[in-house]
Parts: structure tokens; C-alpha cells; sequence
């Protein structure tokens, strides 16, 4: 259950004695978010993009999609004893539709595999469930094994093909799979 | 001439319709320069660093070294009509002594081959001449050939080995080739 104003933190343990926090994305955060999308560990995973970005691509993208009132955005947080950090991005779009597509992606490349998306991806849908929406969906590559699995973990299906060399994945809120005793 | 004080950025005209600017890096900027570190394009030109670094290590540098009281330290900045924004390091370290070594990096990839980082270095030479130190060096893997280019093309000459496959790069401070007709 979502348990913050959308502007507050959000607490969730982890079992590596960390938290994972969602906040909301700032135009502070243009240039760490450019930073992440232009590393190739990350962007192998996009489908638009085979190459680093430009400040124009980005510039655009951030101020003509990212920005619009029907995406929902937040950097993911990892808070331990000593420091909160920023480690990447989750965000919902086509918000006026009845399925929102999600996206994430952890741009700190040394903290795969530890649970950090499928914590952070489970906050989002917390939110997104508050809201009233029943359904969402995203797009994965096929090839693209880790997402995958982070996907089907928290209990969305596959659905069909998307573009090509991707697929659609989707998710009927009720019949999702929860890690935690909220 | 280096114009302005520590805290107050300096202005330089580049060829492009842009500047570059130097800010001192603030404690904000340790997950961005994290990001900018991590990228595979950006650390294959790092003597020490085959991987993405973990947060453990590069909270660690950030804390033991980078801050240390005898290094200097900026994010180099381009603005241009629209926005200012943050896209690489250069610092300073060794202060304590005659000869400081200087380093630098543009996180901002596809930046790269457009003449950024020569004026970044130019603007940093410059604060050092007006410290009144006279000479500088660099350290510079041997198969770095932009960063060999962009150092000898400012007047840094080779004055031998460093550590296993690295070349020193010295400059007398005097001696240096100038951009700009300041």
C-alpha cells in the first residue's frame, strides 16, 4: 500500500539492510538521468537506442515526453546507514489510458541483481493501484532475460508481440504477486 | 587570466556558439560523477578501473581522496542559449607539491572530438599559473591517443614512463600553447 504524499518518501526494507525510496524527478536531475540512458550496460536494454545521447536528444525527449501531465516519474533511491543515493529511474506513461505502460531501470550498473528493481517496481504499482487504475503493461525486449524475469516475478504475463523483437507484458493488478505482509 | 574567484563560475567563448564553465564539485554531485565513472566509454581511459565501480568504492574516493585538502576540484559546464548544464571533471591533486598532477574526463560522451575538454583544461591551467605554480603533469595510458593529442596540443611533452603501460606528461606552465588571444 502506498503510504506517502507523492511528494514524501517512501520507506520499504530490504533484505540487504538498505531501503529502496521513490522520489519525484526534478529538472535537477537532467543530467544524471542523460548520465544513466548513455551508458551501454543500460541502454542495451531500450529499444529506441543503440548509441550514447546527445544533449538535443535528451533535451527534447525530457521537456516533450518525459515532462507530459500523463507520465508519473521518480528517481529511485537507496538509503543505508550512511548515505541516500540515487541509483535510477521508474515511471509510468499513458496514464489516461485504462493500462499504463511502465518502465525502469537501475542506472547504477554494480547493484543488479540485488533486488533493487523489483522493490522499486513494487512501490510504483502501489501507487498505481491507490490511483484506481485495475491494469498495466510494459514492452521488454525479447533477448532481454533480466527484465524478464523481474517482470514475471511480480506476476505480469506475456501478452503478445509489441514492435518488433519485443514483447508486451501485462499485469491485472489484483493477480499481482507481493514480496512483502503489507 | 583566470577572472573570477573560486565560487563564481568563469566565462570562455568556444568556437561552437557555447561556453565552458568550471563550478567546484559540492558533495550533490557524487552520484553524477558516479554515473559519468561507471560508463564503460568514459573509464576505458582509467589507469586503475577495468569495471562499473561499486558505491563502496567510489564513496570511499570520493571521501578519502577527492575531497582531500590538496586537491581541486570542478565539474566543467557548457552553456549555451538554452541551458547550462554538467559534463565532465577536471581537477587538481597534489597541490602540496611543485609539480601537481592534473586529470580530466568529459562524462558527456558524445561531447567528445569537440574541443570541450581543451578549453576546460586551458581555464584550469589557467587558475593554476595564477596559484603561481609553475609547472604541471598528467599521467596518460599509452594507448590513449585523444588524450595524448588534447595534452601535447596545449605543450605537455612526454618526459617518460609512468606506472606499467602509462606515460608522464610534463608542462612548464610558461611554455604553454594558448587558444585564445587573451
Amino acid at each position: 500500500m502506498w503510504k506517502g504524499r507523492d511528494y514524501e518518501y517512501y520507506y520499504f526494507g530490504s533484505e540487504a539492510g538498505s531501503m529502496v525510496l521513490l522520489r519525484e524527478v526534478t529538472d535537477d536531475d537532467i543530467e544524471l538521468v542523460m548520465a544513466w540512458r548513455s551508458n551501454p550496460l543500460v541502454y542495451q536494454g531500450f529499444y529506441y537506442q543503440k548509441e550514447p545521447l546527445t544533449w538535443e536528444e535528451h533535451y527534447k525527449w525530457w521537456h516533450s515526453q518525459y515532462k507530459q501531465s500523463n507520465w508519473k516519474r521518480w528517481i529511485i533511491q537507496v538509503s543505508d546507514d550512511v548515505t541516500t543515493r540515487d541509483v535510477g529511474c521508474v515511471h509510468f506513461r499513458q496514464l489516461d489510458n485504462r493500462s499504463p505502460k511502465v518502465s525502469i531501470f537501475i542506472g547504477e550498473v554494480t547493484l543488479w541483481g540485488k533486488g533493487i528493481s523489483r522493490q522499486a517496481l513494487s512501490l510504483a504499482l502501489d501507487w498505481l493501484e491507490e490511483q484506481g487504475y485495475e491494469k498495466v503493461h510494459t514492452t521488454i525486449l525479447g533477448d532481454n532475460q533480466r527484465s524478464i524475469r523481474l517482470f514475471e516475478s511480480l506476476g505480469f504475463k506475456n501478452s503478445g508481440d509489441a514492435r518488433e523483437g519485443e514483447w508486451t507484458y501485462e499485469l491485472y493488478l489484483k493477480d499481482r504477486r507481493r514480496q512483502d505482509n503489507d
